[in-house]
């Protein structure tokens, strides 16, 4: 078992240096050799965790996605008794880059959408997590419409689509500096306001 | 002039084959001496008129748009008087990767946002766009409400903003096979009856 749990730290270890080097330098020119030497670890030692750079990356990605789950978690515990709309709200307001970490988080997604759109094997990877998340995105609703707290002739899947085109979009704008995370946070609440509303 | 026509014909020339290349080897791979040859052109004569492949990209991305512009345009005056509605309805499906034509479109834009992510000034040329797009978005939406077709109560700014995300994300999601063309657009007039609803 104590082994077990040392290889786990190993991999959050280089996937962490990986993080530092993409935030920092961009995101196609990081190399094994670069990650190596960030996480003070031989090139071998990480070719030990991780064959590619792109099963580097997936790791990378699933442990981003449980951090910040976690974040999400205890900032909608943190305000009350959670809503479908505490829940979404804070789903949208975390994918979007708004500080370093998320900045980050969101530099990781886009450093996989730019590796699938030359490669289906990766889009296919890559395009896991959507899907998972429009079904929550779409259960909330269901939840609020239950409740009577949106109308029911809303379409929770549609809904589900467009509140994650509001993080998605919203946050390739904010990461090239054209639009604030201020914006595009009244955005998400314009959306939701309209969305909860009568 | 006719030594000018030739100019512009030779620089649409070079742009056609650089999308062909895009479109078919992915869009970081492709060299000027590849887009040369494609072009059925010396080195020296697409150097004449591009200095860089970010000059060439920034030209073949105009060229598009401008190619765009004229088949949304023609698209809208073919279904009769155009509306507000018609023609955001028109832009949206447009900006869509569909087929072939529109794919392409799309990941001239993806190739610019990838460059983008890693340097700030090209962030900076490929921006321009999208704000001008949104004040249109913006002002189709105010001439609506002036008409009694949007409720006042709508913000036309915000309203851009959603519009343009369900094109921009929808249609990476196009790309990646994560998402049909046709939900894309149901999507969208989902959006559409709601914002023109009562």
């Amino acid at each position: 078992m104590p082994k077990r749990v040392d290889h786990d730290q190993r991999r959050v270890q280089i996937a962490e240096a990986l993080q530092r080097l993409t935030t920092r330098a961009g995101l196609e020119g990081v190399s094994l050799r670069q990650v190596a030497a960030e996480a003070g670890m031989s090139m071998g030692s990480v070719q030990h965790y991780f064959k590619t750079k792109d099963e580097m990356l997936l790791f990378a990605l699933e442990h981003r996605h449980k951090l910040r789950t976690e974040r999400i978690t205890a900032k909608v515990l943190a305000e009350g008794p959670p809503t479908p709309r505490s829940i979404l709200r804070a789903c949208l307001v975390e994918i979007l880059p708004r500080d370093p970490e998320s900045e980050a988080d969101f530099l990781i997604g886009v450093a996989y959408f730019i590796r699938a759109v030359a490669d289906p094997a990766m889009a296919k990877v890559f395009g896991e997590g959507t899907p998972e998340l429009l079904q929550f995105f779409a259960g909330q609703i269901r939840q609020a419409q239950a409740a009577g707290d949106v109308p029911a002739s809303a379409d929770p899947a549609a809904e589900a689509a467009i509140l994650w085109a509001l993080a998605d979009s919203q946050g390739s704008e904010i990461l090239m500096g054209h639009r604030t995370p201020a914006d595009a946070v009244s955005t998400v609440d314009y959306y939701l306001d309209r969305l909860f509303g009568a």
